[in-house]
């Protein structure tokens, strides 16, 4: 193996990123920069700004559409996207299983099929405006989509698999390979059985009703509807049911924590969020939306992983006032987000537009920033800058 | 109209950004800001990360794709992704036309089609390498993608209108809506007669064989092989052949000066490029490339817009010295790029790998950046840092 050791499976605390070959050999803080937070008033640096060119946030506007046209769809990838020939694809299934096997894509596709519409968002979505900044994908809010997704379903699988008694988790891993804080790895992430065995849980080879494009994991890839992006691992190779907790390099990764060495509480499922279609018009540069003196029917979306939304509120003065939206009626989608509406009267001024989302556990979103070291989870509202101007008569 | 006055019939020169109403309302330089270069060691704004956010790059390992998967082309919208009924779609065709025309998307359709394969990239490809940067959209190297265009060619509908004798341009006006620098505008582009009547000028409604999704310009744009991509106006809904020369503000925009006040010439055919498949694999956050000893295939593509790409050479020392690649065989598409490879024996320390391309008039790529005030035509050689660690034994 390499000298850029895999040490996942190692890696069981928050400080893999010092952790690296001690032989003579590249500097790899120079190659994989270790774990920081930017400076006060620190600028996004090129590294940040080339992932954000890469992984593509969802035009906000696009909130209009029910479900993401391809390409508007948010997208992370770690590492590469790799290729994968389809006729070539294999899955391995094993571990605590009673008859371990290995499926093509004809045979995963004889399992009857489900299609589910699912709004996934990134974990990560709202880091790029926290402070302190910690340098990673620098999402604003752009990082999610709702798709519908079509595969078999991972339960039925495993009940043709079986597993043995002592199974306590399911281990995924996906194609894409390279180098993260100084631990080279394929990304592998797990599931507690209980979540992985829910009837919603899929290996999907469609998204809207087409085969899975490249960057969203083709041919493969798991789908666990309510929970963050990084449980939805892509170019899925390999199953592996388990009778010990993962504890390797992403699994670690993806947690709520003050500090990248306490132990923290996993990322799990999707917090409240609401966002809004922005009004009216935008400048090029600033995105501050124009409107025009009149009524302007504010329209969003709002979505929870934990619960079904209850409410949406919207204030026009920056969160100060808050009055309740319209919901759009239920439309039997529950892993996707739901539709809002709030009839406004513009008059000339300007104005923070918000909107907050509460389900029905009771969370809602915070007017400040949930501040964690991996900047993971933060769902405090966003403001939309609008100048109402206006219309001159001639 | 609005107050935020459409000035672009007027704006000839440079400075429409300090255009704007004098009578009282919101200080349109907060909404709009003018033109500026970031200061030194200024880092990307959150405005410039918003829109990288939402326009977004071709992530480099797609460059192993002959066409580009739908949702890894490049984008960029100046504004809103416009929505539009294509059933209710209709475009406009007059000015000095013999017979002006409304058209469905019906009859469009009825005019014979062609499909032309194209390499389109922004002409602010590169901008945010320049120093000082000019601070709009800020693309690195990723601004680029091939497509398979199908629709009804341009002269074939001029055809059928008519063209008066004192026509000199053809002005195209989609349906996108927005402010830009104090300018309230829809995007306009026009396009010299003769470079308007070329049989691969296309009016395309599909991409890659599919409707063009919204955020290519559905249901119809216009494609320009061998243009920068502010040629190819989006959301089409008005064609106007004109007896002048259009000055508007897109036109007066993309120019190449060195003082947003200069003339300058303006942006046409895309000048040469060369870029690489990242070899081995990345680091997350710097993109470093890590390989191992032994043979490295390199493979990339190289195109340019004014003439056959004739030569490719790479690099593995920054551009110190080179070595001629093999480029592909032509394969028919004389719009799109060609493909080259280099086979390069990596041996254990650090690299920086580039490729440069030259065409069949002559043009080559700079080792050192192109500037120009609006940041367009940046086609300096990119540098791909690479590692070649040893691979042990064990």
């Amino acid at each position: 193996m390499s000298k850029l050791m895999d040490v996942q499976t190692e890696a069981q605390t928050g400080t893999e990123a010092q952790t690296g070959p001690a032989s003579p050999g590249p500097d790899l803080s120079r190659i994989s920069p270790p774990y920081r937070v930017a400076g006060p008033d620190e600028g996004f640096s090129p590294e940040e700004l080339a992932l954000a060119a890469r992984n593509h946030g969802m035009p906000q506007e696009a909130l209009r559409y029910d479900v993401t046209p391809v390409g508007l769809h948010y997208l992370l990838t770690h590492y590469d996207i790799p290729a994968i020939d389809p006729a070539a694809w294999r899955l391995t299934v094993g571990g605590r299983v009673t008859r371990p096997l290995t499926l093509d894509l004809h045979s995963l596709r004889a399992i009857p099929a489900r299609t589910i519409r699912v709004t996934m968002e990134c974990a990560g979505n709202g880091r790029a405006g926290l402070d302190p900044r910690p340098v990673s994908q620098p999402w604003l809010v752009h990082a999610v989509g709702t798709a519908e997704w079509t595969g078999a379903p991972l339960r039925d699988l495993l009940a043709i698999t079986g597993i043995e008694e002592d199974a306590v988790e399911i281990v995924f891993t996906g194609a894409d390979h390279g180098l993260e804080r100084g631990v080279e790895q394929d990304y592998r992430r797990s599931l507690p059985l209980a979540e992985a065995l829910s009837r919603d849980v899929l290996l999907a080879y469609a998204m809207n009703g087409a085969p899975l494009p490249p960057q969203h994991g083709a041919p493969v890839r798991l789908v666990v509807p309510g929970w963050y992006g990084m449980a939805h691992v892509k170019w899925l190779r390999d199953i592996t049911v388990a009778s010990e907790p993962f504890t390797g390099y992403q699994q670690n990764a993806y947690r709520l924590r003050q500090t990248p060495q306490e132990p923290g509480e996993p990322v799990t499922r999707i917090r409240p969020r609401a966002l809004m279609v922005p009004p009216g018009f935008p400048d090029f540069l600033s995105r501050t939306r124009i409107v025009h003196p009149g009524p302007v029917l504010l329209r969003g979306r709002a979505w929870s992983g934990s619960a079904p939304v209850t409410g949406v509120a919207v204030s026009t003065d920056g969160g100060t006032r808050w009055a309740p939206a319209i919901l759009d009626e239920p439309d039997g989608h529950r892993h996707a987000w739901r539709g809002w509406s709030f009839a406004w009267r513009a008059t000339p001024g300007e104005y923070l537009l918000a909107a907050h989302a509460t389900d029905d556990s009771g969370a809602t979103q915070p007017t400040t920033q949930s501040w964690t070291a991996g900047g993971f989870a933060n769902n405090a509202i966003q403001l939309v800058r609008t100048v109402c101007v206006p219309t001159t008569t001639t």
